[in-house]
């Protein structure tokens, strides 16, 4: 990063690594409080490199992000390349499309930016970034070395050979595979202001859209799944078993061509404590706290690390070693929640989207946050609307989880109470009763195993 | 390995990373399978070696361990060398023992080894083994590389460069320090075969017998109360206050000079899956699943990784292609057991066999266990005394618990009954009762918290 005063005291070196959404943000943090920053990547600049293809990588921002991106002066530039997101749309096996809204009407959407590369090249290409990948063995002397280099961490990996460094890297059994739907006469071949699910328990597909008025489709499934699929013809009877709407929207020529250019991509989850050594080394975003993507907070978590270590910066007077252990002290509950709870709408998402319990919660929910905006927030709000810590935000969960359920059940047995008080003074029919009243076991059942 | 048999045909070539306990035993099961068996290990012999002082490393011989030994004609020379122990014995803070027997009256015994490095020598003696540790870099073709090279294991980092490895590794919060209890006038300075346990909640101290009359002594605590202490005088006002039964055994002395000889060294509790690489590699051991040292299960689950990967082999007529994945498929999930209930019983020894609901508890599984010995076996008894499948003993435990929780809940809520049916029949003065009530209530709560 060019020096943009020029006061004579000698500045902190800061050696940023890895020059990806979160680094590059992070050495925009860096230089605003006037440090040296130096920003290493090991690939060639974003911003002269021609588009890779094979892999888009959503991203959606929301608010944390956007917060984040504010306190650099670039939450505009990013956003206006964005296209917003109102709703889920759920496409049912017979090609029924029904949404379901984010949080409140008209609350701050949910904003989808297309891809890792175009993002990055914007904040690279705003901050004026300077990116050392000359692949010159340089000794550079630091003062802080910032690890953003992503989910197989090259710093990291100097953390493993120490003591007492907790780690954990796992991968789920599901892989996904990126196909693209083009546009049909000019225009989005579905409603593009959402995020489209096909939710099938076993296999999900979602598809997001994208500035040229194409949507990237993702289908999620089991490793064994994608590998018992060897011929063009199977993938297209694999798509009318499950997603039979898609066919015609991404072509059948299409289809049988692009299942075939990847195999499915391996998912992980990376869990460490402390992010710190000393005070000179600190992991922050993917390279601390990779997360499944199904919650839509991965770069949102990384761009919020940013503020927090900033904040932490602030309060602790720019002291690296006051400011290293209480980044880890704060940060390590909320990155650890949040990738729990990415891997927890790993299977909400398949399962639970379909089931009527889900939806009838879902629905309770938003009507007591509408009746109490401030007592019952729903989780999905306090993740993706606010920056409330992400590890008590589980816990407010957890807790109104309990009290709803408890309503309901309450509400429940009052029902059931009351229904016994008035079969009891007028005795019906039994006859006339007791099949209805078995099928009414039948649906509560049903209602509550997804 | 030396060849024992002079066939002609071209044996496989095995070759076993580690001369450690599981690496030492597992070249003997594959030397009776007849294979060419190269074993390395990167330290010197341990049999021309002089024992390293400093740490002993306590070993626990039961059930498990003891079959795999026998499998191999071992069982008999590696137990005369151990001592035997019959229960634990508890040390309260006023000095009071009071032994907690392991299973029923009469059953076999947990052995206690004396340590690593006697049993390692034992092992490598009565197999005869060749290690391969000159330093010289000689280029091996194995058919099979199998990696118990323990809980830093060179060959699992191997594994760790390949996608989809789940890997984890959890240091706990608590370190442990030996000190050791001399003989008094060439006797056992406190009764042998037991190993004694001083529960404090966040402290806790165990000592175990040596062959030579003395006590390791083995202190719990967490790291940052080990660096509390900095003095000899502050050794002694510790112990004063938690261990003061300890102290003249020990001595003053010896206590002031060896609590500072080593720092309190870091426990791992280490899981991951895959254990195979194709047909190639595989993990056994520590170097799959280091435990942290509360079950005393470690080595017994090491040990009992060999008879399972015999077994397996018998299973599958020695083919590695089919042999390996079955290995991972029926081992994870056991293995991934022990590491949760020796966790679990770090929480439990510090804190849990202090209270009398533990002890209640206890005494009822046992006393059910004498009932009804095919029905209610407690977890520790199965671990401990059986060769019944890791996670099966835990999901047994979980319904057994359930089963016998229920019941006293059903015999208290009965007691209760018939007790307020009484009340009420003959109704008391109530002034007489409600103080020794009050002080029930309180009773049952103690009896509940820890």
């Amino acid at each position: 990063m060019e020096e943009s005063t020029g006061r004579s005291t000698k500045k902190k070196v800061v050696a940023v690594v890895g020059g990806g959404l979160v680094g590059a943000l992070n050495a925009c943090f860096f230089a605003r409080r006037g440090f040296d920053v130096q920003l290493f990547e090991i690939r060639e600049d974003i911003r002269r490199a021609k588009i890779v293809k094979g892999r888009s990588i959503n991203l959606a921002l929301s608010h944390r992000g956007r917060q984040a991106l504010k306190h650099v002066g670039m939450e505009d530039k990013i956003v206006s390349q964005g296209i917003p997101m109102n709703a889920r749309m759920i496409h049912s096996l017979s090609g029924k499309q029904s949404p379901i809204p984010y949080g409140k009407k008209g609350q701050v959407k949910h904003l989808r930016c297309s891809s890792v590369h175009h993002t990055l090249k914007l904040i690279c290409h705003v901050a004026g970034m300077f990116l050392r990948s000359d692949g010159s063995e340089e000794h550079i002397k630091a003062d802080l070395i910032v690890g953003c280099d992503g989910a197989f961490s090259a710093i990291r990996k100097q953390f493993l050979r120490r003591s007492r460094f907790n780690y954990s890297q796992t991968y789920i059994p599901h892989g996904y595979m990126e196909l693209t739907m083009p546009p049909i006469n000019g225009e989005f071949a579905m409603k593009p202001n959402y995020l489209h699910i096909w939710p099938r328990n076993t296999f999900m597909m979602i598809a997001l859209p994208n500035l040229d008025k194409t949507f990237t489709c993702t289908l999620f499934m089991p490793f064994e799944e994608f590998e018992k699929i060897t011929t063009g013809d199977e993938v297209i009877q694999f798509f009318q078993r499950y997603f039979p709407d898609a066919i015609p929207l991404i072509g059948v020529d299409a289809l049988k061509r692009d299942y075939f250019r990847l195999p499915g991509q391996a998912m992980v989850s990376v869990k460490c404590a402390p992010y710190h050594i000393g005070d000179k080394c600190v992991l922050m975003g993917d390279a601390a706290h990779a997360v499944v993507p199904f919650y839509g907070q991965g770069m949102n978590a990384g761009f919020e690390d940013c503020i927090v270590f900033d904040e932490i910066m602030e309060q602790f007077n720019e002291d690296f070693s006051a400011v290293l252990p209480e980044y880890t002290r704060v940060r390590v509950p909320d990155d650890h929640a949040i990738a729990d709870l990415a891997m927890y709408n790993y299977i909400e998402m398949r399962a639970h989207v379909n089931s009527r319990w889900f939806l009838f919660r879902k629905y309770v929910d938003n009507f007591l946050h509408f009746v109490m905006p401030r007592t019952i927030i729903p989780l999905y709000t306090m993740v993706t609307f606010t920056r409330t810590r992400y590890h008590e935000a589980v816990e407010r969960w957890h807790w109104q989880d309990k009290v709803i359920n408890r309503g309901l059940m309450f509400c429940a047995t009052g029902a059931v109470l009351g229904g016994s008080y008035l079969l009891i003074k007028n005795p019906p029919d039994i006859n006339k009763f007791i099949i209805p009243a078995e099928k009414m076991w039948d649906r509560l059942t049903a209602l509550r195993t997804p």
